[in-house]
């Protein structure tokens, strides 16, 4: 349906997904709107549809805007890595200091709030490995479940499996069959989308466990690989977009 | 010096290390004495000798103690995984019930706090992929930095490699070489130990940097590698002994 991009996607290995709509281009900007029934102004409230969640200092868009500024200003670039002509973002100073570890997942938090007020996700699942850097953490602030996706052989007991396919071969993926409950809606998180390959069978996998699909939450984008186009119109949001 | 052990290593991948001195075995026991200061008492006290992480509600070692039953009871085990002979034991229950992933951390937390009370570890170094589940958030918890080891490739910028070798042959950890300071207290932590090389390696990074190490921290021990032996007289604390 789609042509496979470039074989990035081998060496940045964490994460890949598509959805190149106008909907997921517009969840994108940093004042999410979209599919989403959530609105900044319910955030300003400091409570969610729920009641779960609700904030002691209510949170803000501007003060989410402010920590995606800091954020990106703590992340280094290496040109020329892991192969030459791409621009490696590097995470890891995100957990270096715990000051910026803690407006991370703050971050990532308010924008789940700002998202899915009235819908929030069950279960967090995170990529093998950089999506577990922060995945649990992320699901452990908003008191939801994290469920992880590996590569074949790594989970114990009954899996589902999915297939992803890449330029020079094929990986297979693979989540417990216990890890997500017929109906519990389900945010996909990883720390930077490239090609949407893994990001797409993490959407597989969660399907075939029967599970909602509430949307995707990156870190950051490698432009120019299309890796939304892949994510089927599913809601993808960067958090860090043109970092 | 040691002879290595099995080839398991390989299948459970993640973690690996050695210290069989009676010291590290004291270490292991549920209320933890060994070369640590600190002691249960302290913890009673609700406070350490930093005064840092003083807890609202003092936490004491009968807590930590009903909290490590109720870890025990959420692991699953899968006989002949990966391979024939071994018993799997999974932790990814850990992560699927938010509140046991919070006993999880603040246990490992209260571990800390005894074993290290005036002397409290500055970097929390984790192992990918299955020490990025909990190293992170506990980081968080206790508002220090987080630092990964990855294989040899995985890590952008200068970086400090240490060899692993196992019985079929040699991977290459990293680090990248800001991500301690020389002098900075350092505790290593990963889901389980095995064989003890991962952790090895991780502590020769360490080491590379100039950074100090405090000890090991494991959720679990798979038994009869003697993993311990490996690690050289450093203090070595699993969490979950004889789970």
């Amino acid at each position: 349906m789609f042509s496979q991009p470039a074989p990035v996607t081998g060496s940045t290995s964490s994460s890949d997904l598509p959805v190149n709509s106008p909907l997921a281009a517009a969840a994108v900007t940093t004042t999410s709107t979209t599919t989403a029934p959530a609105s900044p102004a319910a955030a300003n409230q400091g409570q969610d549809a729920e009641g779960r969640q609700s904030a002691a200092a209510a949170p803000c868009s501007s003060e989410l805007a402010g920590w995606k500024m800091k954020l990106k200003a703590a992340l280094r670039h290496f040109p020329d890595f892991p192969i030459k002509g791409i621009d490696f973002v590097d995470i890891m100073p995100l957990f270096l200091d715990p000051a910026v570890h803690d407006i991370l997942v703050s971050a990532l938090d308010l924008q789940i709030k700002e998202l899915y007020t009235e819908n929030p996700p069950d279960v967090i699942v995170g990529l093998d490995a950089r999506g577990f850097l922060f995945g649990p953490g992320l699901a452990l602030r908003r008191a939801v479940s994290f469920a992880p996706v590996r590569k074949k052989g790594k989970l114990p007991g009954p899996c589902v499996t999915a297939e992803y396919r890449k330029e020079y071969g094929v990986d297979l993926f693979q989540m417990q069959k216990d890890a997500i409950k017929p109906g519990q809606k389900v945010l996909i998180v990883d720390d930077i989308i490239a090609t949407g390959g893994s990001a797409k069978a993490a959407a597989d996998l969660v399907k075939q466990l029967g599970g909602e699909i509430m949307g995707f939450l990156f870190i950051l984008e490698i432009p120019g690989l299309h890796g939304r186009e892949k994510l089927e119109g599913i809601q993808t949001t960067i958090l860090l977009e043109d970092a």
